[in-house]
Formats: structure tokens, sequence, C-alpha cells
């Protein structure tokens, strides 16, 4: 029998009405299948923050100054933020990334060093980074996974932090997907109406010097962030070494939507764990078929929805290994009158 | 300072863009107001499971042979069925209520004998139960909860077993909605078309046959089953102890209409877990304005709605609770500019 009908009949057998646990089921089976197995795990369970700064944060596209950004790291690093309580509560270990903050760190076990620059370039006028620069940054985040894999983690969500990547990461998805700026754009961390005008005029005004661009390294370029093309290089590693890759928000999709470019099979591994309040979230979504596991009006980042999802997996897997079948419950199956 | 700004003035103080974490700030701030308290806990989570027989399961509306609510019961008892499996990955504590099952059970520390009779009647021709059973499940219904009240349980998910009991909560929904049963039914275990088609005779037909009612109580009496008015009535009671109350799918959500009917204050300790997909719970959950936490396709009930809810409640919680605040972290606030 294939794996697929193995699976299948195992979720079948277990004393539920067939199909009655809906998403519950659909998780099941993809990790059975990442795993090529009837009865998968979850190991070490992991959250990687990417954090990185970015040169269009010049351009009043945000409501919070850059230091917002290695402010936060730091907040991160103390244990405050959201994803911190999150992950706490959900028995998941959190890791920080410096991909790229304009800012001096102290390095230490928490706060991994990967860092490219002290922030992009601004893509209104230029590149956001040398093409040596993305190479680094696929080299780095490949590194990153790599040296994760030596441990047991097999699921690992991926967060970002960085003031002004929600205008990175909607020109990124209006050039990948061939979308309008306007379809790509929301309020961010919650800019007033005026704000998200300037926003758009910014982000159109970017599309217009940079011109046409169709391949995803040169888009990734040249609208950066480093944290970004990092947590795309990352996905990617992750896919290769097996892993269940969990998604968290708009950002994170459009990171996902690049790393989907350079290998659509990454979809097999990849679970999405929220859809954003963000405007061009549900988009995106539609347009990459993809159904979020959750749905809570959510527009932080930083992994919030991976960690919040990820009791949801936890529950699907242990669904699969310890839930009773007809047979040994004794109970009756469906009647067939 | 009110409470109700007391507790949104902490809320924004968390080291976040205000209102980015959407539901979870509404459900930390709907148990506050519960607790009234800026510090909430959970404590000793609870989910029970009231099980019961119908009559109306001899008018052929299930694929399952009427057997399979004594055999689920004792599959909850050994620990086979899905809700013992997100119940205990999710740290909760499970008790089974013997409401009204066709069967002799032994009773035990996990059996909680509320039996009012060996299931009801069918409600095609006559009322499901007696006045004095209906005030039996009044009763006994409240003294589980009173009981549970003397630990510190502070929350309660509200699951059911019970073969036709998708049939009783139809008709009951249509009663108290004034809605046509055609709205108000769906495939529960997953019945055909031509099935469908004779649930929907059946229950049309047993309108015919009752006529129109408008006492709640008359309602629940001609309709039943025993095992939803005991969780109509452990609702009631589980808010008059400030508990938080865990409404599961569409039999919970009818139980809890029922309730909400008797005391309309009962909104203010409820949160509804998941959006079944059992067709009328979404209409049921738009006509007194609902949002569920979860939306995962599912169709099951036995709570397992609840226990995947929640593990976001918890977070909700702790969020309240042990994130940093922008003065303490040291985060600059937003700019006013």
């Amino acid at each position: 029998m294939d794996l697929i009908d193995q699976i299948q009949n195992t979720i079948d057998s277990k004393t539920k009405p067939v199909g009655s646990l809906g998403t519950i089921e659909e998780i099941a089976k993809k990790i059975c299948l990442i795993q090529k197995s009837t009865s998968p795990t979850l190991k070490l369970p992991k959250i990687i923050i990417f954090a990185g700064d970015h040169g269009i944060a010049d351009s009043g596209v945000s409501n919070y100054p850059q230091e917002v950004t290695y402010q936060m790291v730091i907040n991160f690093l103390n244990g405050g933020a959201a994803i911190n309580v999150f992950s706490k509560t959900n028995s998941i270990e959190l890791s920080i990334v410096d991909s790229g903050v304009n800012h001096q760190f102290e390095y230490s076990d928490n706060l991994v060093d990967a860092k490219i620059d002290l922030g992009t370039k601004n893509f209104l006028t230029q590149k956001a980074m040398t093409t040596k620069q993305l190479e680094n940054c696929f080299k780095s985040g490949k590194e990153i996974i790599q040296k994760i894999s030596q441990s047991d983690t097999n699921i690992i969500g991926f967060g970002e932090m960085g003031i002004g990547n929600s205008s990175a990461a909607s020109i990124l998805m209006s050039y990948l997907l061939d979308l309008p700026i306007e379809k790509c754009v929301g309020t961010g961390t919650g800019i007033t109406k005026d704000k998200l005008k300037q926003k758009i005029k910014v982000l159109n005004d970017s599309k217009q010097f940079h011109g046409p661009i169709n391949d995803t390294y040169e888009i990734l370029q040249t609208f950066g962030g480093f944290e970004i093309v990092q947590m795309c290089s990352a996905m990617l590693e992750s896919y290769e070494n097996d892993m269940i890759i969990l998604v968290d928000g708009f950002i994170g999709s459009c990171g996902y939507l690049a790393a989907s470019k350079i290998n659509p099979n990454i979809i097999n591994n990849t679970f999405f764990s929220h859809k954003s309040t963000e405007n061009g979230h549900q988009l995106l979504l539609d347009k990459i078929n993809a159904t979020p596991i959750l749905d809570l009006k959510m527009r932080l980042g930083e992994g919030t929805g991976c960690a919040l999802a990820y009791p949801v997996i936890q529950n699907a897997v242990n669904f699969m290994n310890d839930m009773a079948t007809f047979e040994n419950a004794k109970v009756s199956s469906q009647s067939n009158d």
C-alpha cells in the first residue's frame, strides 16, 4: 500500500466520523508525508527571529523610529516581547538573529551574529544591497539551519523584526506576484491614512526607479531586507532537511513567496500559521492557494502566529499517534443503511 | 480609573503596536473583566462531556446506531477518543457525565452518575422528557458545577456525546431563534443527502406535531436531550460562579443559546471555541453576534474545539501578565509625526 493510503487508513480507523477533525487531519497527513511515517513526531520546536534595518525607513513609511528595531531585539533577549511570552507558554525555543540591525550588539548564545551590514540602503534611489551581500544572506541563512539540523529540531517557525519591513515586503509581493502596489500595502504597525498614501507613493516611485525585474534573486537584492532574504534562505534549507516550516504573517509570507519561486516543492513542508490583518496578506494567501491555521486578527510579526499555531500542530501529531481505532475501542463504525 | 480603562491601559502599555494582537487582546480583556483584575489567572482547566441518548435516533436521523453513545463513553473512560488526546495534550482535566445514556454503567471517579433515564422519548410523537425530568436535569447540571467550584477550577469547556443529538440541537435552534428547520440542520456525523432529507422531514413533522412553543423551558422539555439541558444548566451555574465558559461546536452552542435565553448576562463569561462545519452553526453564531476563536473545519463535538482553543486563551492570559511595557523595556513608543 502507498504511504498516502496507509496514512489515510490510519486516520479513518480512529474513533470519529470520517473527516470530522478537518484541519487537524490535514495537518497530521502533511506531517506524515514530510516524515514518511504514520507515527510522526515533533522534536525541539524552535522559532527564529531575523532582525534587520531598512534604508526605506528614512522615507517616512512607519510610525516608529528605526531605533525600535534594536530596542526590540534587546526586548527579545530580555524576554519581554509578545513572542517571548508565546514561545515560553508553548514550550518553543526562541533564537534571535542579527541579520543587519543598525546597532552594534554584544553577541551571546541567544543572539546569533549574522549581520550583513548596519541596515539596507534606501531602495527608493538604489539597490537595497550589493550582489555580495545578497550572496552572504543566502549563505548565512543556510548555515543557521545547518547548525540547528545538528540537533533533533524538526519544526521551525520564522519570525522577523525590522522597522520598515512591511514596505519591503509589499514591494516584494508586488514584483513576485505582478500586482499593483495598492493591492500589496497595508498599515503596517498602524499608520494613518495620510502616511499610507505616502507609503504607496514611495513604493510606486521605487518601482518607477527600478523598472521591471523578473529574476527572484535580483528582486530580493533590490528591495531586501537582510532579514527577509536570510529567512528565505533558511526556509529553503529547512526544506532540504525535511523540517516542518511555519510561516508567520505578511512579511514571513513574502519571504516564503521568494523561497517558493526558487523551489516550489517547499510548499510540501510548509504551514501558514495565521492570517494577518495586514492588507495584502489575504490576497497573497489566495494567490498561492494557502489557508492559514489561525485567524486571530493579529498584525505583529515576530513569529507570534507560529507560536500560537504550534499547539494546534502538536494536537494533530498526538491525534495521529494516540487515538484509539474503532477496532481496538470496540466502537461500532458507520452503518451502511 | 475604571477597571475597563485600567485593563486597556495595561494592554496598550505592552511593547507592541496598539491593537496588534487582535483577538488575543480581546480574550485577555474579557477574562480581566470576568475576574475583575488586570492580572488574570487560569486555574485547573476542565472539560465536562455530557452524554445522553435520544429517542429521535429511532427515526433514522444518524449514520450510527444508538449503541455508539455508550461505546464512546467507554472510549472516553479508556482515554482513546479525540477529546482524550486533546485534553491530555493541553493539560486539561476531563470529566464524563452520564446524563442519560441507554446503558447501565459501573460508575467511577471519572464517570459522574447524573442519569435521568435510559435516553429521552422520541419527540416525533411525544415530549422528550417529563417536567420532573427537566427539573432534574437543571438540578444535576447545577450540582455538578457546585461540586467543581469547591476546587480552584475557574474555566470549564462543555462537550457532549449522543447519537441523534444534532437533530435535537437543530430543532432547539429552530424554536429558540424562530428559523425554519432547513436553516438549522446539517449532516451531523456525515449523513447522505437522502438521509438529510429524512432528517429534515422528521424535524418538520415534529414541529408540526408540537406546534408553536415560546417558553425556553418547555422547548427544552419537548426536544431535550438530557445532556443538552444539563449542559445548559451547568453553563448557567458556571456563570454564577464567575467561571470562564468555553462553548464547543453546534450542539454546545444550542445548549448555550437556551442558557442565554434564561440569563443573557452569560455572554460576559463565554468564549466560542470554534466554528463547526455543521450547517447551522455559522447562522447561529451570526444571530448571537459571536466570533469563535478557531475555525478548523471540525464537526466532532466531545468538547474537542474547547480543548484546542484552550492554548490560545492560556497565551492571552500570559500575554496580560508577562509582557514588558514600553517603559520598563526602554522601547520608543509611536512617534506623533
